[in-house]
């Protein structure tokens, strides 16, 4: 089985300057025309992104969604996109991003799917049923469990912000989590969208490495995000999908995708020297 | 599309005088072995569950993850199962266990996935992500979306049952759900060891269907779960899995799944009587 540690990713994000994560939600109805020609149009379209974008990223997020919805074909690709990183870039953390959770015999077995079968280095987990539906994946030392804490999406608000005995419920969560057996490794998924919400959380999880989705589509800020989230050993992933992925529509997409993450990266880049980072 | 009405399903409970569904929680380690000679193991032992059940059962309730757990195959079997009920027994309600959500454009793929292209007539969802993470399935005006309130699991105590506003958090989820467009299509699950929890949540949804599993292997109790479930309408669908799956390991466990199946129809037929339901 392949491992990972944290420390290793740290490095990564050192040598390569950045902390960004491509979340690879391959959509036949977006990807460029011309690749509709090939025998397998979206593993094509995931491999030109990976291969144009490697070198600038240190994470690839597939969210398993967009390939349920393909029916077998799509965990096919599934399977052949996250061999394809582990055989052509195996330092790089692979993240996926089912949101899975159930009780504990049944999230076991997600774990092996996603863990064992699949061999991701990590996967996110809801949290609303408890400890033992989040144990089974912290069971395997050499993985990561990302669990949701603060969402990017309007909803977060019904639910994640609401008082729980005085306190918003992701902080229960956040707070709950950090006593399981497992929890150094332990991420949190905490929106960009809500950035102004990671001063607190770094109250409650100073170390834990976060994974920030909603920069770019969602409208998210990766400068405050920065600001509030940053620890001594980087401690953030932020996420990029549909304006790296759809850059461009044409022939050139790859090349596009490359320059969107060099764009980020840049960024990623000044911040972390600011932050005597790197 | 195939098309399903909340009014079919409790004619079928009615006529069958059953509100059983079993769990096709299937494993490879726990089926009979003399299975394990045949192409398809899996499915050949679903088929086999599926027909000595059709008869006692209103729905089958396959859970995702055994099926992930299996990688591709795992999901063509997942397919295959589901095809089967469709064409054979196309009255029964179906479920898939899958606990998904995400942000918006995410969950739509997740319910295109269950609804559009597998065909199931409903799935469960986990309300963590909120209002617009669960509009996506709610948008399927011929499909039911089966939302987590109160799961049997331990962990249940850590976030769903914690005070929200004065309000343990899982009532929040049923009280805000319940104004959703689309709300009436709406089901919840809850287990079966929170039995003494449904007298107050018939009070937040006196009406809704509620999916109750965790009978049998988990401890819950039948009689209880009905004192506080039942509605005029029924209004229940009580779920067993390992209990009916591997009630035998032998030649003989089709035959050991309808013996157990058809003890727990008569301990409902029973119940629907006295209530004066049937």
């Amino acid at each position: 089985m392949k491992h990972f540690s944290i420390t290793e990713l740290v490095e990564q994000i050192r040598s390569k300057q950045s902390f960004l994560c491509i979340g690879l939600d391959t959509d036949l109805d977006k990807i460029p025309k011309h690749l509709l020609a090939e025998k397998d149009p979206i593993f094509e379209f995931n491999k030109a992104i990976i291969d144009a974008t490697h070198h600038l990223v240190v994470a690839y997020k597939p969210n398993t969604a967009f390939y349920e919805a393909m029916g077998t074909k799509g965990w096919v690709v599934l399977e052949k996109t996250i061999d394809y990183i582990n055989r052509a870039y195996p330092d790089i953390f692979t993240i996926a991003d089912a949101k899975r959770g159930d009780i504990g015999n049944t999230s076991a077995m997600y774990a092996k799917a996603f863990f064992d079968d699949l061999q991701f280095d990590s996967v996110t987990v809801a949290p609303y049923m408890g400890k033992d539906s989040v144990e089974p994946f912290l069971r395997y030392p050499n993985k990561v469990t990302i669990l949701l804490a603060l969402t990017s999406n309007q909803g977060a608000f019904d639910f994640q912000t609401q008082p729980v005995a005085n306190q918003a419920l992701y902080k229960k969560v956040l707070e709950t989590s950090q006593k399981w057996e497992g929890s150094q490794q332990l991420m949190y998924v905490v929106g960009a969208t809500k950035a102004q919400y990671l001063k607190e959380i770094r109250q409650i999880v100073p170390d834990n490495f976060l994974l920030i989705p909603g920069i770019g589509a969602q409208g998210g800020s990766l400068t405050e995000v920065c600001q509030w989230g940053l620890t001594q050993e980087v401690g953030l992933l932020v996420n990029a999908s549909r304006s790296v992925l759809y850059a461009s529509s044409e022939l050139d997409f790859a090349q596009k995708a490359t320059n969107e993450a060099l764009q980020i990266q840049q960024q990623m880049k000044e911040i972390l020297i600011q932050h005597h980072l790197v």
